[in-house]
């Protein structure tokens, strides 16, 4: 048997189904698995009478392998990562490449490919989105990592991958170091936001226009016809059509305890350590937080009181209304989205194609929507769009939209249906083109207080003020605060 | 002359001032600054006749305190407290005390109290709280650290800290390792928060009622009687009066672009970490970085629309209204920042006193109010109240409020002002009085998607279901992915 053009660590759901996504694109690939039964299981199951050859160790991987030697790692993201290095390296000769498709952090990435490239390899650290299904059909890959390493990775990722209706691949190179999964964090950052919106929507829909799950499923699929045309609006139509053994609909049975695996809590870290207002994903983060007390909701129910829910008015307006809620605060979610990244770009020193990065998005992946594409000639048009709510395209949107958009969070607050993530971007949206925001007050008193100085509208940026504004307290400011 | 009581090094404003305050307690101070001709300036200048040693090293510092030796640092947080501990340590003797005054981040004085202990030393890391005044007249100290340093310190900290109308001191020993810096970190995460309510109040009366600063100055003056008495209202009356060399408020000439030090960033990664929803405080420090952002909101303002803010109606009622909405979603932030020091005492085996906690804000610190008060009154009452808003007395006081909460929360996104402090809130009150929340339908996409399984409403807590919900895919849940 000739070697194998690419091998795989890791045959979980995920890895498995990459295995046979590559294979059934022609190439021949190589598994490994640290419990060497899953091996033999898989061999004689679905990989059967394919290209694929099994090892019961990494040296009889490695030794499998064309060169430069290709080994993909599918495992849980951590201290798994760092031990597998360290058991393949050995095996490596120079200018070998080891690949990780987990969902590692970035920091990680970035350390971890100094690492290997020190010991004379190459590194990449891709995502890979599209959950089991993805990975078997067509993924959007986002990979980073040493750059040499992508000429012999490229024919294979960009095989494998999701395309658009063009053929255009969803797996592009994205940067040096950590920028590949950097890029994945923000995607799954991204789809916090957009599952809250969506469950926000939901909620309106059930608990103030008082709907059916069967008339809020007819809703989704019309949306899903639209500009909203997406595969979380398409799966959340599906959802809500699912009846149970009793006829009635599945999700009225699912207990409302969102869980999360971190890594939209790291994006909100990384926007906070950055200092970009990510303020709709942060919202959705918490959100799940908030969901994930349910016997303290519970009690709490009991005993804090609100306003009754109580629609009055033409239904279908509303629904529209919300629509636009969705829509516009979908458009601020990936704007913040982007803000971060070109920081991230900045401090890291990656050299991001954001186009490239909504066209990897367009297919495959969780976030893949017909609005990506739209992402995608904004940022063909401008690729220095400092803030994507500029684009006149989205502007347009916006216009149209806001109105209901406005009229929706109203009704939230009025009302007491939580909308954190439609009323967060709301904010923002007018915090952003607000020239003048109330934080004079905000500088006064820092000076007040601590002495930390202000600038001044009718002086030049950069020169700093301090008002004694006691009488007491003497001129000097806070930066002396040094031993 | 007798040795000294305690010694300080870093004659900064902070440095300066708790030495004259604890000199002007009887305590006799020894001082050491790493630019020694700020130490000959101090004691020939303010301390001059005081009981106040100056010392050109820390050896000599050292040697001028009694036993077991105190060395207080107020330097710069981060890598110098680090340095100074390693300068330290070589004159010191079993039992003797480093503190750290500093606003350091918490995970490093649990790192530090941990070396400093293993060297046969103790540690305590304290908050002190109350800018350049309260270390003169009587800050906020929130200590934590090596429990068995607590006794020789103690009667220092409470001499010099503020006190409360009954004279019971603003400082109490906090908790172990690291507690006494995060109960701080927490605290001045709540300071953003506050701050940024302020804020918000100031934009609703100035671009939506049309106020002048005058006027607002009268509103902030009444409110400072009321039961919003506290320091931040009370600076913000004295701000929006001071007035410029023209004759104009000052405030109407400073730059709107927030600065920060990083404390309240932290206070929301730790609440990340900790999976604590603490939404208000998070989108207060998104708010300072949105701020900051000022040559692109300029233009954006040029670039994007929204509606004009136009009042209708009685303004004094909708002052009224204002007045609400920043009460009860201060209680919000106050409720939050508690569930944050609950999680992170169990998470890290602290035993914190949470009245106790209240009683040192009560005073000399910038968050000090009447309101903390009731706060130590409600743990007083029941210690183990799981969330602040379940309090009888906070309870009645949001249910007075709410009306005019949401009338504000409405108002300001119908008008297209800003208030994401106050619209956070709002939506955590409802969600967490929310008995279901509409992560069903996000639990049934992640299980669609991922396979991550969900929990019933008509089975135990703690079982897990999986649907098969494209009839593809299988039955493999994502549990087991993993090499």
């Amino acid at each position: 048997m000739k070697k194998a053009d690419i091998g795989l660590i890791g045959l979980a759901v995920m890895g498995e189904n990459l295995v046979m996504n590559m294979e059934s694109k022609g190439f021949t690939v190589a598994v490994y698995n640290r419990t060497t039964e899953k091996v033999d299981k898989f061999i004689n199951g679905r990989a059967k009478g394919k290209n694929i050859i099994g090892a019961h160790s990494i040296e009889e991987l490695c030794a499998n392998l064309e060169k430069p030697r290709k080994v993909m790692m599918m495992v849980k993201a951590g201290q798994p990562v760092d031990d597998f290095i360290e058991k393949i390296i050995p095996y490596l000769e120079e200018g070998d490449i080891i690949i990780d498709g987990g969902n590692s952090h970035f920091p990680d990435t970035i350390r971890r490919c100094k690492y290997v490239e020190s010991k004379g390899f190459l590194y990449i650290g891709t995502g890979v989105s599209g959950g089991e299904e993805g990975a078997l059909h067509g993924p959007s890959m986002m990979p980073g990592g040493s750059p040499e390493a992508w000429q012999y990775v490229k024919p294979i990722f960009q095989a494998i991958c999701a395309k658009v209706e063009d053929g255009s691949p969803c797996c592009d190179w994205v940067g040096e170091g950590g920028a590949g999964h950097f890029v994945k964090m923000v995607h799954n950052g991204i789809e916090y936001g957009d599952m809250q919106l969506i469950c926000e929507a939901y909620h309106l829909m059930r608990d103030y226009l008082g709907m059916t799950t069967d008339e809020m499923q007819e809703v989704f699929a019309e949306w899903n016809k639209t500009e909203l045309d997406s595969y979380l609006i398409e799966i959340t139509r599906d959802i809500l059509g699912y009846k149970d053994e009793d006829g009635k609909p599945v999700v009225d049975y699912i207990l409302d305890t969102a869980g999360q695996k971190g890594t939209g809590k790291w994006t909100a870290i990384a926007a906070l350590d950055e200092g970009i207002p990510l303020t709709l994903i942060g919202e959705a983060v918490f959100a799940r937080c908030l969901s994930s007390m349910k016997s303290e909701r519970v009690a709490a129910s009991k005993i804090l009181t609100g306003p009754k829910p109580e629609f009055k008015g033409d239904r279908a307006a509303f629904i529209a209304d919300i629509k636009n809620a969705l829509y516009a605060a979908k458009i601020v979610s990936y704007a913040q989205g982007y803000t971060l990244m070109r920081a991230a770009a900045k401090n890291y020193g990656w050299n991001l194609n954001y186009g490239g990065i909504a066209l990897m998005w367009r297919g495959g992946c969780i976030i893949r929507s017909v609005f990506l594409g739209e992402i995608k000639k904004a940022f063909d048009n401008n690729p220095d769009l400092a803030n994507l709510l500029l684009d006149p395209y989205f502007k347009n949107i916006i216009e149209n939209a806001q109105d209901g958009w406005r009229r929706v969070c109203s009704a939230a607050m009025l009302n007491g249906i939580p909308a954190p993530a439609m009323t967060s971007a709301l904010n923002y949206y007018d915090g952003y083109r607000c020239e003048n925001l109330p934080q004079n007050l905000l500088q006064a008193q820092r000076d007040y207080f601590g002495a930390h100085t202000y600038e001044r509208t009718d002086k030049p940026r950069g020169e700093f003020y301090h008002t004694n504004w006691t009488g007491e307290g003497g001129d000097t400011s806070a930066s002396q605060y040094l031993a």
